[in-house]
């Protein structure tokens, strides 16, 4: 069963962007995944197909209509519809592997992509959405952000990724940053790399990429040693 | 002067993507910034192209050639160019809108994307890449990574942005959320603007707005209310 995405926004043409190539595009192509775009302004009502509205209370920048969002989100997910209502806000929960995991096991998702100053909050309320961030940091809208969701999403679903292994051992999926990788040239620009990679010592290898992992973690991200030890799977 | 982009990639039809509409297309278009998309493949050295190798010491996936990378970093960037040269990663610094902020002041950004399981790291330290992450989650490659970070960015160019006060009060400008917006129509399915926000006292709307971004704060990102009261700029 394919997993079925639909995104909601002003700028459908922006989709599937980098999702229609490589690995994501060789899966929407073969139907592991589906990709409905909604024009949001086909919701609107009058004849400028006006989604937006000034900010009550005043203020810079215009606010998503509450109205005209929830007529978008009933036409493309009513009621029923088992798949997650995400919106893309740096307000959201912090996206997590964790919480990508979960998704990719679902049915699909519907994501509604913010633009503007944001979105009227009793939509919010009123649909059950989900405020997603990607990171913390601000986006011209939730397009980009929606782009890098399904990215994470969809090289999970089964069978896009050709070597299975590679999904498992990397970052965060024990708490901990991936080691540093080398390859050849044994020499480059007289760095070599380090014996204990070229040992052929597999029980060695192992406890070396360990420690490096502890030791970049420890180093630049010591909030994620929280985790450690902790399954971070569902 | 336009802000210079350089994307080394295997991918360069991922770019601009989305980043060729909406305000960063027309910026594009204006010359406020440039692309140039370079083919790490054009500086492999054999017939078929090949960019990367085994894993030394084992393991799933391939890794990337410090010897090809730092041929097309030397051919992109060479020494002396004043532009930051950054490598998508996730076991980078996760990037906050403060060194959006600084990047967005400088001359431009040179991108490496990385694929598959990672770069060699002598690359990374021979021509001190600075390893950037937008989250804590994999991604297929660098490139969606790379459309994110750009688009914080060039949001931030002088013009791009039609009314300057929307890029100031914002998320995570002040360490804060950002609070609940609303407006028309005054009642959407029973519910209704909050009357502080129709008052037109303005003192009291700020007063409720602060309040609100301080109280969404504490439940959703206690981690953030560390940064309370610095200034996050630079």
């Amino acid at each position: 069963m394919s997993f079925r995405v639909s995104v909601l926004t002003l700028y459908p043409e922006m989709f599937p962007g980098a999702l229609g190539l490589s690995l994501a595009g060789r899966a929407l192509a073969d139907d592991t995944w589906s990709l409905e775009t909604v024009q949001i302004r086909d919701y609107a009502t009058d004849r400028h197909r006006t989604v937006d509205d000034t900010p009550a209370g005043g203020g810079a920048g215009m606010v998503m209509r509450a109205d005209i969002l929830a007529k978008a989100i009933d036409g493309t997910a009513p009621e029923g519809d088992p798949r997650p209502r995400l919106l893309m806000s740096p307000r959201g929960r912090p996206l997590t592997q964790a919480r990508v995991r979960e998704l990719a096991a679902g049915p699909g998702v519907t994501i509604l992509c913010g633009r503007f100053e944001g979105v009227d909050q009793r939509v919010i309320e009123a649909r059950a959405l989900e405020e997603v961030s990607i990171g913390d940091y601000i986006l011209s809208g939730g397009e980009p952000a929606a782009l890098v969701l399904l990215d994470a999403i969809v090289r999970l679903l089964p069978g896009v990724m050709g070597n299975e292994a590679s999904g498992t051992q990397e970052s965060f999926e024990d708490g901990l940053l991936e080691h540093p990788h080398y390859t050849r040239p044994q020499e480059f620009e007289g760095r070599t790399i380090p014996d204990v990679l070229t040992s052929g010592n597999h029980a060695r290898i192992a406890a070396w990429r360990r420690a490096e992992a502890e030791r970049l973690t420890a180093e630049r991200r010591p909030d994620l040693t929280a985790l450690r030890g902790q399954p971070v799977t569902k």
